[in-house]
């Protein structure tokens, strides 16, 4: 009998902010499967390393990650055959009868590395999702940051986009949630500035961890954001 | 010295979906508060139910929910009334030197009613918020739907917002989640439509419960919804 495939959203850094059933998950899985870029750790291995004790694991190493464009063609060749190697690699445990835990930072499906697992297996392997605390969440959260209330529509973005893209996103927003900063800081600033929303911005860098930051976007003087940050725009005015 | 006020997520209904962090805070605290429906069972207090012990509880009870109109000026005024008592019934504990945990439903800051204690306490009180598995990611995965990927723009709205306002974000965003359906479902099945979208909607109704519903929309025959349920419109396409 094949064994069952299980994406485990491990939170956003917090090894507290693990769910019950995701512990239950790691602890009894034949293999532990996670996403890292070659030669670096994996945050999300770190986040349930002192649960792992002697289960096999499986690390899934992209074998590029910012080095090549994204939308160049090179990139997405390498990508695709990365997925596709990774998919049949969790395969042949799940043909074995293993149960395997694919671990994700955050919710599994919110984003994720793990849905490019999902997609090629879950049609073929029993196959469970476990929610995980998002970064976003754990963001506001540790800044004390009401997001949304009410009516309030809330827009999360990728940083990715272009900047008159975003600006009008951020304008007829409520609240926003902008992922994936890198190296897109200095334009989401001026998209935010052009919405008129730069003063409300949060700038957290990785929350819930001991590292964490959270400040004002206007007294962050540069414009060096890690994979790990995002910005929260609040929508919700606390005198109701 | 007054005691510590903290904002406890308790996920979308699935006891096991608590984090470790929120059972520890609940098992510890001294006053359990949670917010409920005057002669209703609290959603929240059940997910916990079996943790709480002999700790004292303090229910904040809406003296109207859905009887008056949300914009009539008497809905306002019995509504904000309600929320300026809990906070001072919170505060009196708090004083005494009594932890608080007050329970929320999925993540504390994001369409929480905690977040009026919250903007009411949290500069007088040591605060603290632990988030939650929102009702949305709990919904995503229970349908193993990846819900934004890559470049993907995800909206957030409340089904109460007008039909043409709700066809124009449905329209701009890749993803959309649609909350408090309620009696909005045939307005937002509309919309939808309008947008090309409906074809794509999922339903889901008291996600990661024994109770729980996920189907398509367009197979749902009628436009009655109750107030746990929501819409997915994932927005990636599976085939990268």
């Amino acid at each position: 009998m094949p064994g069952r495939l299980i994406g485990v959203g491990v939170g956003p850094g917090d090894p507290e902010l693990l769910t019950l059933k995701a512990v239950k998950a790691i602890e009894t899985a034949d293999i532990v499967a996670y996403f890292a870029k070659a030669g670096n750790l994996s945050n999300a291995h770190a986040i349930v390393a002192d649960r792992l004790g002697h289960v096999a694991e499986l690390p899934l190493l992209y074998p590029v990650t910012t080095e090549i464009h994204r939308h160049d063609e090179r990139y997405k060749s390498a990508i695709l055959d990365f997925y596709e190697k990774s998919a049949a690699a969790v395969a042949a445990h799940l043909d074995a009868g293993r149960t395997v835990a694919v671990l994700s930072e955050g919710d599994p499906l919110f984003y994720g590395s793990y849905m490019h697992i999902h997609c090629r297996l879950a049609d073929r392997y029993q196959t469970e999702v476990i929610p995980g605390i998002t970064a976003m969440s754990g963001s506001w959260s540790a800044a004390g940051a009401p997001i949304a209330q009410g009516d309030d529509i809330l827009v999360v973005v990728p940083g990715t986009l272009d900047e008159a893209v975003l600006a009008v996103r951020f304008a007829e927003a409520d609240a926003a949630v902008v992922m994936k900063l890198g190296r897109n800081l200095a334009k989401v600033r001026r998209a935010l500035a052009a919405a008129g929303k730069l003063d409300r911005a949060i700038y957290v860098e990785r929350a819930t961890t001991a590292a964490a930051i959270t400040m004002r976007l206007a007294d962050k003087t540069d414009d060096v954001a890690p994979y790990f940050s995002l910005l929260l725009v609040p929508g919700w005015e606390t005198n109701s």
